[in-house]
């Protein structure tokens, strides 16, 4: 029997329950891992609140997308892998059919991965969701060089911390945003060019005075909501604006005459997008894990909870106290 | 002396008066043209009640884009016309400086061209506006293949029939839309693989419909307002939706969660982004002369007003009874 954290309704952080499961064994083209880490993702927030891309079905509902532990068992078909290897999941299935929460788990083999020597196993939690997510919309979609001026709202997630850290990989020029000073510095240090305070400053006022009155050039925005009109206005000629988020929760107006104006392109992206293309997959995985190799990236972890505390976990991401990754530990 | 329409206030099509004007000799790099017609467009519209991208900032104030006739006088270091030549005039200047509603204009010379033998004083009217409008968002940034299903809001404006046309040249499926039955028919005549009539058929159903569940994935929609939704609705995954006008005047808002789920662009768009850019302008007029004289596309037109009743093609534009270009006969 496994432990596993699942969901009897939709709610706050409570209905997440720590139950006994059988998983048996992996079917064909999947495999069976032991988790020994895993990584928060606001996406399971919202999945867990029932108001995500994807909905629960059944109940109980598994949950979750990244973890890093041992292959136990591989199912028909299976070639990359063999018991005894260490390898991380990437966000490419459904949560409600192979939710990774739990101590154990059974996923498509086509969404794990090996991962680098030179990451732990907190660290190998912390790859796929964000750095794909920041490569898709960053390089393979945006086509980001160094003339770019990035502007990264939510700048302390652990996605936020990944495209900062992709947009100095190519030497653009990042500008993130912050709701309060408190986390100003930590940003700063962590890389980012430019941070904006949105509480005390404009953003696009703030943006103009950095690109001297042109713009960024790209935006990646997990809000939406109000904040599109912010980023239209602080945007280029010609800008491409990500909306890759729900954040806000509130309705996003489309700022159409600053669109035609400026001829803005408003791009709705997900990480799906590259995780359901084997080839645009292919292309991100090896950037990422070269970068990560050599050390040119880094996950940015921040606390530690155990597996039992698991609403607790989700609890301070709700609270947005966190500076990139929030992490479980596996027995 | 001169005749030219000018507007002393914003307001109904009435704020439109013939008056006599002294246009002088044209300046460095600019034509002065006598002007034998004159072609319609509902940016001219929305100029005169103050609600264009540009704002006339003196009164009296010109008014209008697009008009054919003979080159009079040619400024100091115009090079490639000389008095007596025949040349359209392309949109790319201040309406409020060079409005061309007259019998006479000056403009820059780089915001006219000769024009094909085949077509006349009135086809001639109906070239730039329409086709680097279409042509602009559908082959430079739409890169258009005959893989694509494109969908044609406003389908009876004169965008909407060049937009059918280049769809047909490149062998893509269009998909017009008209609010009611009246000019159904007209639409498949010249050259609509499908029209829906919205106000009896749902948009996104008969979409997916004649793409059998796919969606389209080129949208072209002068509309903009509630009619996005609609749009993403029917939209194929990774679809771009081209909003070039702002004819609903309610607020738009952004459909979020579709953007999100089938990865769309929703691309603000004029065709100033092509006049504004001498090698894009270079390679749409190339392309469309190149058309016009084969007969490929042909310029659909409507009514011919005669100059005194300018008002009345205005209010006949507004009443949105037209198919294709409203003309204005001058002389």
């Amino acid at each position: 029997m496994s432990r596993a954290v699942r969901f009897h309704e939709f709610g706050s952080a409570d209905v997440l329950k720590i139950e006994e499961v059988h998983l048996g064994q992996p079917g064909p083209d999947e495999i069976l891992m032991s988790v020994e880490a895993i990584g928060l993702n606001r996406a399971e927030v919202v999945f867990r609140e029932g108001k995500y891309l994807e909905r629960a079905v059944n109940f109980p509902s598994r949950i979750g997308y990244e973890a890093s532990g041992i292959v136990e068992a591989i199912g028909q078909g299976v070639k990359d892998f063999k018991p005894g290897d260490k390898v991380s999941t990437i966000p490419a299935f459904s949560m409600a059919k192979y939710g990774v929460y739990g101590d154990a788990a059974i996923v498509p083999a086509a969404a794990v991965a090996h991962y680098p020597d030179n990451l732990d196993k907190f660290q190998a939690t912390a790859i796929w969701m964000q750095y794909l997510t920041a490569y898709g919309a960053l390089l393979e979609y945006g086509k980001m060089t160094e003339k770019d001026v990035v502007v990264i709202t939510a700048g302390s997630s652990s996605v936020g911390f990944a495209a900062v850290e992709l947009v100095n990989c190519v030497g653009a020029t990042s500008i993130v945003t912050t709701r309060t000073q408190q986390k100003k510095q930590a940003l700063l240090d962590s890389g980012a060019k430019h941070v904006i305070v949105t509480d005390e400053e404009d953003l696009a006022e703030r943006v103009m005075e950095i690109t001297a009155g042109k713009g960024a050039s790209i935006m990646f925005d997990p809000v939406a909501g109000p904040m599109l009109k912010s980023l239209a206005d602080a945007s280029a000629d010609q800008a491409t604006i990500f909306e890759y988020g729900a954040l806000s929760m509130t309705t996003t107006p489309y700022p159409l005459m600053i669109a035609l104006k400026k001829g803005l392109n408003v791009r709705g992206y997900t990480l799906f997008e590259i995780t359901g293309d084997k080839e645009k997959l292919h292309r991100a995985k090896s950037y990422i894990y070269e970068k990560l190799k050599t050390g040119a990236i880094k996950p940015v972890l921040d606390k530690t909870f155990k597996l039992e505390n698991i609403a607790d976990a989700h609890k301070y991401m709700e609270s947005n106290e966190q500076l990139g990754k929030i992490l479980v530990s596996v027995n």
